[in-house]
């Protein structure tokens, strides 16, 4: 037997039309490419949205068809959100530092139609079109006075000039909630890169999930800057979840130094950021120089990669604000655990709570999880035992677009390429990625532990650490730093600075000073290419 | 195309999984009917479940089959919530509040196969049990030792006695999530009563929406009790929506008085409850008389009927508590609107603030909501036009169970029968029940306004307004006012108490002393019994 409860599809353009009617007057301010700040409301967005839709209604775009974008966060690229998947088309989120060969194959093998870019990407767009076999439209994120007229782009039109003839009235169209809504293509370490396909269902529950007090607590009265970018992972999900709770949002467009997002912050009375580490440090580089406080922010959500305890400590004890250590995959929408204190937490002592924020927390309802020994057996939840971890739900990919790669799962699971360890309280915390794990002498050290602490060292601006081969350990660690601008730590020093803080054994054999350590399209270290660079290098004494 | 996300269907047996995997150590408090505080935690929930639902199996109970339950809050009534549901029958949970025959009556309409049922409520069992014709099992829920032995009940089993052989180990059942999970019947003033049959979906999404922070707020750092009643729209939703996030659970049992509800806060360590505004009102009274304090509760959610505006006062000012007014139906699984402030409102004072909590609230994502005029045209959102409140989403209901009543929906919406207001930013007010409004000279008269006021007054317990047949304005309000115990007030002062605080021509024309208002099954007033009661009443001067 049914129950008799209204049957409606989760579609993404409930979300915007929710914004509309209940939030209306909800701010969106934009740093633009231009420099200069842009206000509107959710009304705005959604009027806009509407047309856009309408715009490619009128070039005839069908079902599913893919509409790429090259562009920072900004309100254009959310309208773009709503318009191109609520309207029933695929938003294909083009990431703007891949390297133009890339873009060139990622955009045919995802046979894009239209390209809308910012003005910051005109060169990349201009070194590209003619590569791009299935773009018909190219649209420039612009006034349309800004249109340049000699791009040597055909077609080329300002997407102002794109909206302005259409209707801001459109009846979105309802169809199967498991249609593709939107995607991501991960930039794959091995292979060609793949691609997330998510589902307009997949992206309501998630922004569900998202929005809760145990993960990014996002409410009517937030105002929410995603410094996390809108072509990573649909910055985290929080343009959805913001529209589903009516919080304020503030883009930062391409100014992602310290400077200008500290001001944003201050300026338009931020409570809550998300970003990779990354961004956090230059953010609090500036702010230490300055000497300079937070008078609204309440809590940073840190994800993309591990978040150094430093920084963790920096936030909490420093500044005031509560960090959520996150960790998610473009396969999982992106979120799969959260940081947050449970019930029993709350009688212990600041240090106590310091040693579980440290952890990348607790998986949200929608995704399970389990660690797995080499043979595939489930391991204890022990904090010790640790293992491949393995995640599924219904925000969680179940292939690749195209097929690509073939099944990715083992036995409904997704395995992340993670090693981790869950705790008795269900608190996960990554020990590395499977592929950086470094062997040595039949144990596993971690190259995460062994940065952490390069990082907790005052000299030391990044660090990565590395495997070597070693004709008697089989692998042992070596750690390559990046001084901070105007300080010194010699080899020896930090070396010395191990001592006591991790197992002799697992103490780097070497340490490489370099001016910059590679950083990939999103922000992560790139240690492929960091072994390559010292591909000629000898351990000491071997 | 369709998205590529893993397909899993939305099931509530995954809530409880989820809380024994992520959340195995949160505690379910419960005080029991013999008085005595029982503590598990939810893995004991979870493994009790499964036996539930293995014992089911062994009955040979069939896919959707109604097992009924006649029980207070308590950790025996939350394992059947997931055991039953969970093994893919329908969780009925009669109000043991109804008079013996309309039980009799809901039993047999809606088939129910088993019935469960906690001892306070044996001599009901007794008296019907003869007359509910499907009711193949019944089951005392109480210890195997505690079984009356001459209860004249056929076949009467002790719950844990059916428990006790089963295994702890079950492999919940998938099924289409539109399937139906739960069932309860409203107590319709009109006709016979009508029940809204939930889904799993429905059960799911709700808990997602009412957990987020503009809702209940719900996370694993939450002590919750569920004073609102599991008999009453699944205690609005609050044992999915803690299961969902780890929250702990207190629940009261059968004592709801004052001394008792307020004590199991305290020990308890509770930080949000949840209830009718009768239930706070006697706490209230108990906390007045010994000067007592909370130490831990931060908000309390209140709703089934409009709150008076000194209760809200009350609670923020004097003791430090957050109240959130709600609203929502039966038909709404119950939640549709929540009171919580936006970003514009950070900056106001207090008394603007106390304006925008008098309101029911804004919709939650997932419920939209229209008002309109007689013909049926939408009416402004500007806090003045009033109109039949309707709304729509997926946990309101599309019709009732057996299609009784015909189709309720008017062009796809659901009619509330409540008449309100919405102001600009999407705040909507209860302004009465359709049915409660008093027509005086062709303009309507809020019965609820005429109630607030009295109920301000000091010596006023509880007051219902109802309209009284006059010869020229066609209605004319009446107050009836239940005095405080040893408080004082003649009728004229009580009509001059109104002076100043509402237009001339809606205070009412006279007041009427009574010992108790009749209070219905959920504990809302029943103005049909009060209009009874008063049929030979004369207005004066008429």
């Amino acid at each position: 037997m049914l129950g008799l409860m209204q049957s409606q599809q989760l579609l993404i353009s409930s979300l915007i039309e929710f914004a509309d009617r209940h939030h209306h007057e909800g701010e969106i301010v934009s740093r633009r490419v231009e420099g200069d700040i842009h206000r509107c409301t959710y009304r705005d967005i959604a009027k806009r949205s509407r047309k856009a839709a309408n715009a490619l209604d009128q070039m005839k775009l069908g079902f599913s068809d893919r509409v790429a974008t090259l562009a920072w966060n900004g309100y254009r690229h959310l309208e773009l959100y709503f318009g191109v998947s609520g309207s029933g088309r695929v938003l294909h989120t083009l990431n703007p530092r891949l390297h133009p060969d890339q873009i060139v194959w990622i955009a045919n093998h995802s046979e894009d139609q239209v390209l809308c870019f910012d003005m910051t990407f005109l060169p990349i767009v201009k070194a590209v079109h003619s590569r791009c076999t299935t773009i018909k439209h190219f649209i420039a994120l612009c006034d349309a006075d800004k249109l340049p007229t000699d791009s040597g782009i055909p077609g080329l039109q300002s997407y102002e000039a794109w909206l302005a003839p259409q209707s801001d009235k459109y009846d979105w169209p309802e169809f199967d909630e498991n249609s593709a809504s939107s995607m991501c293509y991960t930039s794959g370490t091995t292979g060609n890169p793949k691609a997330a396909l998510y589902s307009h269902r997949s992206t309501i529950l998630h922004a569900w999930a998202g929005a809760l007090p145990d993960a990014l607590n996002m409410s009517a009265r937030d105002s929410v800057l995603p410094v996390v970018p809108m072509f990573h992972v649909n910055a985290w999900g929080l343009p959805y979840s913001a529209a589903m709770t009516g919080a304020k949002m503030v883009f930062p467009g391409p100014a992602m130094d310290g400077k200008s997002i500290f001001e944003l912050i201050e300026s338009e009375k931020v409570t809550f950021a998300a970003g990779v580490p990354t961004v956090w440090q230059m953010m609090l580089g500036h702010m230490q120089q300055g000497d300079l406080r937070f008078s609204t922010l309440k809590r940073t959500v840190i994800g993309g990669s591990a978040c150094p305890p430093a920084m963790i400590t920096a936030f909490n004890d420093v500044y005031g604000v509560e960090v959520l250590h996150a960790w998610g995959m473009t396969e999982m929408s992106p979120l799969g655990t959260v940081c947050t204190l449970k019930n029993k937490h709350i009688p212990m002592n600041a240090d106590e709570k310091m040693a579980v924020r440290l952890k990348q927390g607790r998986a949200i309802y929608g995704v399970d999880m389990k660690i797995v020994d080499d043979a595939g057996a489930e391991l204890p939840w022990d904090g010790k035992a640790y293992g491949d971890l393995l995640v599924k739900g219904p925000w969680v990919i179940g292939e690749y677009y195209k097929g690509e790669g073939g099944s990715p799962l083992v036995d409904g699971w997704f395995p992340t390429g993670d090693v981790a360890t869950i705790d008795a309280d269900g608190y996960m915390q990554i020990t590395d990625r499977s592929k950086d794990v470094i062997k040595s002498g039949g144990e596993w050290i971690s190259s995460i532990d062994v940065e952490n602490i390069a990082m907790a060292h005052p000299a030391v601006a990044m660090a990565a650490c590395i495997g070597m081969k070693h004709p008697k350990w089989d692998e042992r660690p070596v750690v390559v730093v990046v001084k901070k601008p105007g300080a010194e730590v010699s080899r020896d020093e930090l070396l010395a600075f191990y001592e006591g803080r991790t197992a002799k054994w697992q103490i780097p054999d070497d340490v490489v000073f370099i001016d910059a350590i590679p950083l990939g399209g999103t922000g992560k270290m790139q240690k492929t290419k960091l072994r390559e660079t010292l591909r000629d290098y000898q351990l000491p004494g071997v």
